[in-house]
């Protein structure tokens, strides 16, 4: 076993793009999957979840809502970890699938919690059809993750199970103290990261810990893998909320500027209201509260008050830092850097995002 | 083994507590638990059901819902064939906990997307909080249930979680299918059979089955107790429907008149519309579309026209017959007379029932 201690520690100008290729020659183990086969396994594991035709109100929305442009992160993560510890990656496939299904889930009810329009380019399920539609589908999405799980190796089902539960409960707590942050201006920086572990994070650091679960990794690996992944997370929410403000909505498929409209602590919003003088923070608050100023100008006034006090430039500090954190937790590992390098891959595809 | 091939055919004045009684006179095997014993064990252990302090927008509307007044039928039907069959009825709780729990979970939901104001007499989740709260509380509530049954015996799980699934899922179809009737006004009575079967009566069927499980009941039986629990719950969805109608809002605790109010298709409208001739179908219809009329005329005028095509007999009696097949099946059970004595029980104090 060898630690690794030095691990890359930059992560700038890497594409997912560039990722593919890189993982494809780092791979030596004639054992590993490339990321492209295991990308094209989720994916048509994904496209081969067939639902009843009838009653068609429940079943069209989930069909329309896993069938394109997810970006398949959790199950990626869930299979390249089971993967890199020798793990049978076809077993793995139901438990992967139920990450994706679950996520794509809170994505639907959320989207009808923020009112927000647009999801990967398409309209959002409470859009298309309605609110009870939206409410019955998502359920009926929530139980559906977890008749994939149920497809795990029978022995593995209690811990993999305890571990689903867990972290789909935290994501419902993360979900709640963000909206409660939207009727508050003092939430601390503390209290943001606190949310955001639980909205987001603790999914990836789920999907991490149980395609170790799946291989069968030791013990201590379960838990470095688990935080792994919250780090990942964590760094994946903060991009988030860069993109929200900073990001180009047809790239992202949905409206930008849906945290500045719905009030959000974001992390650019917790920074600048913690940095900004009295006046700036009181413009600041108050192009918040303005709900009759047309969103683009809402986005422009608030960038504008984001790029005087650096936000930019630290969020994409703390982002790295996130990464490097994750990266750190890699090399702690049991497995050897060779064997570990598809997920310093996901670490550097993930810096550079801009979707 | 004994085969009960005269299972008793009339239910008509028996009161819960009636069955009580007769449930501590009729069990003699000192290893049975009384129903009142059943009751006071899952009373204790949902009391016992302790939620974090915070997010508190997520977790108060979970206890508040769950805290009383609940029949607690499904968790009672499953520890009941649990102890019929000498299993082990503290190892079965949480299991019906998560039957409970789930149930409730639907009662949330379902009282957003019906707009329905009162549930056991106090105010529905979404109208105490809002919307957003009931929908994400419900989530959680939905998630809490697969957190209790994941504490069922770990070898047992798998099949367990099957069962919980398909019914899962089915309860969904069920109230899209409710839903849908809504704007048509040509269901048959065979539709309204195949949505109650999916809305209400599969997790009785799944109740009894489970118990079956928990105790190793054989296969055979297995079988037989789903068909039972499944049309015990038809019974007990058109008592629902006919207590909608005919019941009495404070014994009830909620609202009376809500399906007719929100157009249901319930067992009592279709019987109507199939029996009446012209004039009356189009009285019903205009009654059931008339939004300015206020309810409690809207209920006198669809009572009067159900007591003029004799609705309250056909519908006890189509009661009485789902009753009596509930109790055929228990009869071809492999466990004896006296030992399936409580799901006769059961059956009766479903009889009589008024709430």
């Amino acid at each position: 076993m060898h630690n690794r201690k030095n691990p890359p520690g930059h992560f700038s100008r890497l594409t997912i793009e560039m990722y593919l290729c890189l993982t494809s020659y780092f791979i030596t183990d004639p054992a590993m999957h490339t990321s492209q086969q295991l990308t094209q396994l989720i994916e048509r594991y994904i496209a081969g979840l067939t639902f009843p035709e009838h009653p068609s109100h429940l079943y069209a929305p989930i069909s329309y809502t896993l069938e394109e442009g997810g970006k398949r992160l959790r199950p990626m993560l869930l299979l390249t970890v089971c993967d890199m510890y020798g793990g049978p990656v076809e077993q793995a496939l139901p438990c992967a699938g139920a990450l994706e299904v679950f996520h794509n889930f809170t994505l639907l009810h959320d989207d009808i919690m923020d009112n927000a329009e647009l999801r990967r380019g398409k309209s959002a399920v409470h859009k298309k059809w309605n609110h009870n539609t939206a409410i019955l589908s998502g359920d009926a999405m929530c139980i559906y993750s977890y008749h994939l799980l149920q497809q795990s190796p029978p022995a593995l089902l209690p811990r993999l199970m305890a571990e689903f539960n867990k972290m789909a409960l935290e994501v419902c707590e993360g979900q709640q103290y963000d909206m409660d942050f939207q009727f508050r201006e003092d939430v601390s920086m503390e209290q943001y990261n606190d949310m955001i572990r639980l909205k987001t994070a603790v999914i990836f650091g789920a999907a991490a810990k149980m395609g170790g679960l799946l291989a069968g990794a030791p013990e201590k690996d379960l838990d470095l893998l688990y935080e792994f992944g919250t780090e990942l997370g964590i760094a994946f929410q903060i991009q988030d909320d860069y993109l929200d403000t900073y990001g180009t909505s047809e790239i992202l498929g949905k409206q930008i500027g849906g945290d500045i409209e719905e009030s959000k602590k974001t992390f650019l919003a917790i920074n600048a209201l913690n940095e900004a003088g009295a006046a700036t923070r009181r413009a600041l608050l108050a192009t918040f509260a303005d709900h009759k100023l047309p969103l683009p100008h809402k986005i422009g006034r608030v960038r504008t008050i984001y790029d005087s006090l650096d936000i930019p430039r630290i969020t994409r500090k703390i982002i790295g830092r996130y990464l490097e954190n994750a990266s750190g937790l890699v090399a702690r590992l049991t497995v050897d850097e060779q064997t570990a390098s598809p997920l310093y891959g996901i670490i550097q595809s993930l810096a550079d995002r801009n979707k």
